[in-house]
Parts: C-alpha cells; structure tokens; sequence
C-alpha cells in the first residue's frame, strides 16, 4: 500500500502501522487524532509519518484507512471521513464490538458502505498510547474480520492480507456472531470481575477481606483493571448480547444455589469436574495451537 | 520439637514437614496416610523420618500433630486420634474452612478439646502430591490461626512458632471470621469460575466460544483449574458462609443487570471505575507488603 490513515495512535493503529511497516507492506502512514501530543509522540517514535488535524486532507489517496479510536468516537469519525471518502479507498476498524460500529457507519456511509470492512483483532496490553505499541503485538493472534453482505470479496482479502502482514490470523465472523461469541468469552467475564471487586470494595469490612485475597483473587480480578471507560462503552455496546449472556449466567448460579441450599454434593461436582475439564481441553488445545503457530513462524 | 506427626504427606503437610526440618525445628517426623506409595515416597524425599499406619503408636510423645489430610477426612482422623492423645501434645489442622472442622473437633475431643488448635496456611500449588512439596512453600506467607476459647496462649503460641520457623506470618481470626472472609474472596470466586467455564462449554456452540476465549478468560477461569472434590467439600463445608456471599452477588449482578437494561452510563461507570481503583489500591498494597517481607527476610 502507498499510504494508510490511522485514526487514534495508541496501543492498537500504532502496533498496526509499526507492523506493517516493518512488514515493508506500507510507504506512507498518516496519522490523526484529538491530541497533538499523541501524535507529535507516534511521529518521534516512527509509527507514523505525517501528522494531520485535517480529515479531508488525510483521506485522500489513501488505499486504507485504520480506526483505532475509543469506540465511542466511531460514529463522529466515519461522518467525518464520509464526505471526502474516494472510490479505492477501504475503511475498516478494530472496535471490540461489530453490530454497534456496522449500524454507525451505515449511517454515516449510506451508499458508500461497501467501502467498510469491520475488525476486530484480538490483542491488548494493560499499557496504553503510543510508546504502548509494538510491532510484533498481532504477530500469532487472531484477527475477526466481520464483512458486510456490501463488500467485495477483493476489499475483504485486502484487509486480510493487510492484518497478516501484521503476522495476525484471520478469522470470518458475522457482525452478530462477533458480538455474541466476545459477549460470553470477554464482556461477560470483565462484568462479573468488576462486579465482584466492587461488591468487596463497598463491604464495611472491605480492608479486611482484601488482606486475605491471594493469589487465586488476583487472576480472577485481573480484568477489573481494565479501563472502566473503555468497558462502559463496550458493555452498552453491546448490550443486548451481553443481557443475554448475563441471563444465562444467572440461570446458572441460581441453580447452583439451590444446589449448596440442597447440600446436592454430586451435582455441584459434576458442574465443577465438567468446568475443570473443560478449562483442561481448552488450555491443551490453545498451547497446541501456540507451539504450532510459533513452529510456522521459524 | 522432638517429634511431630503429619496425616497427609502433600503439598501441605510435606511442605510444613520440609520446612521445619530445614528449620533445624524438629527431630523426628512422623507420616500417616491412606496411601502406602505415598508415605514411602515421603520418606525416600526426605519429607518424613518414619512411616505409620498405626495411629495409637503413631502420636506417642508427639509434641505436634498436624492434619493435612482431605478436609472431608478431618472428622475420621480426629476420632482415630482422640483415644490415644497424650496430654501435652497439640493437634493442629490446615484446613481451608475452619468452622466446620472445629464442630468435628468438638466432636472427636470432647474435654480434649483445648487440645486442638485450628490453623490454615494461605499458600499453595498446582502440584499435588509429595513431589510437590517444597520447604519454602510457606515463606512470607499468611498463616491464620483461628484459636478456640478453650485454647492456652501458651498451646497457640507453640503452633504459631512452628508456622513462623517455616516463615509465615501469623494472623488471628475467629473461626467465623475466617470463613466469612475466605468465602468472599476465595470460596465465591472459585463457584463464579466454575460456573462461567460450565455454562460455556454446555452451550451448544461451545468449540466456538473456546476457540476465541483469549488472555483475560485464561487469567479469570484460571481458578476453575482447581480440584473439583476439593471444592466440593469446601463449598459444602462452608455452605452458609459461602450462600451469603453468593446472595450479595446475585444483588450486585441484578442491580448491574437494571443498569445495562436502562442504559445507565454512569451507574455502570462508577462500579467499574471503583473496581478498577480498589483494585489498584490493593494490588499496590501487596506488593509493597512482598517488598518489605522480602527485604526483612535478606
């Protein structure tokens, strides 16, 4: 690609445009963004090549443009990339929710939408901003492409190989499937973490109980230091999936509630065996996965 | 001490074992278990000085007796003791529940009673087993002695000595106290993980889910790894403790779930952001209390 546009520098549009850059896969980078700093920083630190406060100047000629902003921020920028938006020029993002972003640039692209291919790679830090990113971060990770029936089965393999060069593997998803597989497996989990340190927090002994807390706690919790902005948004976001999930979640504790009221001794342990070996298969097949991405790498 | 005897040669028990031979604290220990391959394992470690399967020789002149054995076998291995407990010994348990244990205790002693000193060390592995024991298991560690009215200060201060000569560091809680606390940051986690990683793999797109549940699932389930019997009994043996803390977090999960119902934005905000910082707060206090215990112990 000649050039690319990167809206939002931190963590995840400037571990994209370090990627493909040290994949030799892009010439130029522009990035924009609401803070100057941010970018003057992404600019020392060679994620990009050019600063701009300017959409309509940004946008043109470009073969690819990359949003990587807050997602509450998706709506306000695809409207105001819509109007200098060239034919050639795909635009695709990396929001942790699909269904929500897909709606929001159907508004703001009416009969341009085919020029939009939802993302949405799976990879974090807890560091954030620029000095955050890294060009390796995608490398071996999965990255969901959600299409749209309106693109061209040519735009979405130019996403792919754009993510692949990031050394990402791709998978397909529907909009709606994304959102119902990271309701149960991501939004739910964060949920349930802060939901229980904050339940701790708020007790009138909380000190005493945090001193107890071991080792066990703070994996569970680890989520519940995540940005509470960022899970807001991805929580209302996604709100109709995540109620869902919730639901089925409270179906199962109620159960097991009965259970302990009941001392029903096997069917709580059948739940615990199942869940334990569950995790097991899971936790062999990921590390089966891992070895073999790492050994395709060499 | 000259003698101790030890039921269950595990992690717990041996690493207690270990630890206080290291010390240069005891002389002669004594194992006593179920499984024969264990014990003679035990001693080719160096875990135990002498095996036995006959508890009334067993406990002759012992100054300590600890129980290390399967919480459910608590109440079996007391009875099988009582009988030929000598005065001057003390009976010591690490058990993960206490308030039960002490019911059985009663029980199994009577007017021995004064006798049993309740204990419970907070450290453990993934391992099981006498090759998992280690003699540093419990180094800067909390041990929390839930002592009984009918307990000498002189009898706690003895167990409390043989816990500091492995290296942890004593706390004192009533034995509903620390049920009520270890069900809230323990016992509750452990249900919330199981119950999430069942509810997962029993829907019927469960390969799916898995196939996305990235780094944050891992750190949240991690818990769900744990022995299913093991927390079976814990749940049970803790069963009122652990439904009122259940019953605050199904509270919790129904006033979160209004909110995402209602779109309440700042509601759900101010639950994540307060998580996030107790959370913080907490975590920063552990590791300076780490650094200090370290730097005290150099």
């Amino acid at each position: 690609m000649k050039k690319i546009v990167v809206f939002g520098v931190g963590l995840i549009g400037g571990s994209f445009a370090l990627a493909l850059k040290k994949a030799g896969a892009v010439e130029h980078v522009v990035g924009v963004g609401r803070t100057e700093t941010s970018l003057l920083r992404a600019k020392e630190l060679g994620i990009i090549d050019e600063v701009s406060t300017n959409v309509a100047d940004a946008v043109q000629g470009a073969d690819l443009i990359m949003l990587a902003a807050p997602v509450a921020q998706t709506g306000a920028i695809l409207a105001s990339i819509a109007p200098h938006l060239q034919p050639g020029t795909i635009v695709t993002d990396a929001g942790s929710t699909k269904a929500d972003v897909v709606a929001a640039a159907r508004e703001a692209f009416g009969d341009k939408i085919a020029q939009f291919v939802p993302g949405h790679p799976i990879a974090g830090r807890e560091q954030n901003g620029p000095d955050a990113a890294l060009a390796d971060l995608y490398v071996g990770k999965k990255t969901v492409i959600t299409s749209l029936p309106e693109n061209t089965e040519q735009d979405i393999e130019r996403v792919a190989q754009a993510w692949q060069a990031c050394g990402a593997i791709i998978h397909r998803l529907t909009p709606q499937e994304h959102d119902a597989v990271f309701a149960s497996v991501s939004h739910l989990p964060h949920l349930l973490a802060y939901a229980l340190v904050d339940d701790i927090a708020s007790k009138p002994h909380a000190p005493i109980l945090f001193q107890y807390a071991a080792s066990g706690f703070r994996d569970f919790t680890r989520i519940a230091g995540s940005s509470p902005e960022m899970w807001r948004d991805i929580s209302l976001a996604n709100r109709a999936a995540l109620l869902h999930e919730l639901d089925a979640y409270l179906v199962q504790l109620i159960r097991m509630r009965k259970m302990l009221v009941e001392r029903d001794s096997d069917a709580l342990e059948k739940i615990y065996a199942n869940a334990q070996q569950a995790r097991h298969n899971w936790s062999v097949a990921i590390e089966t996965a891992e070895r073999q991405s790492k050994e395709g790498g060499d």
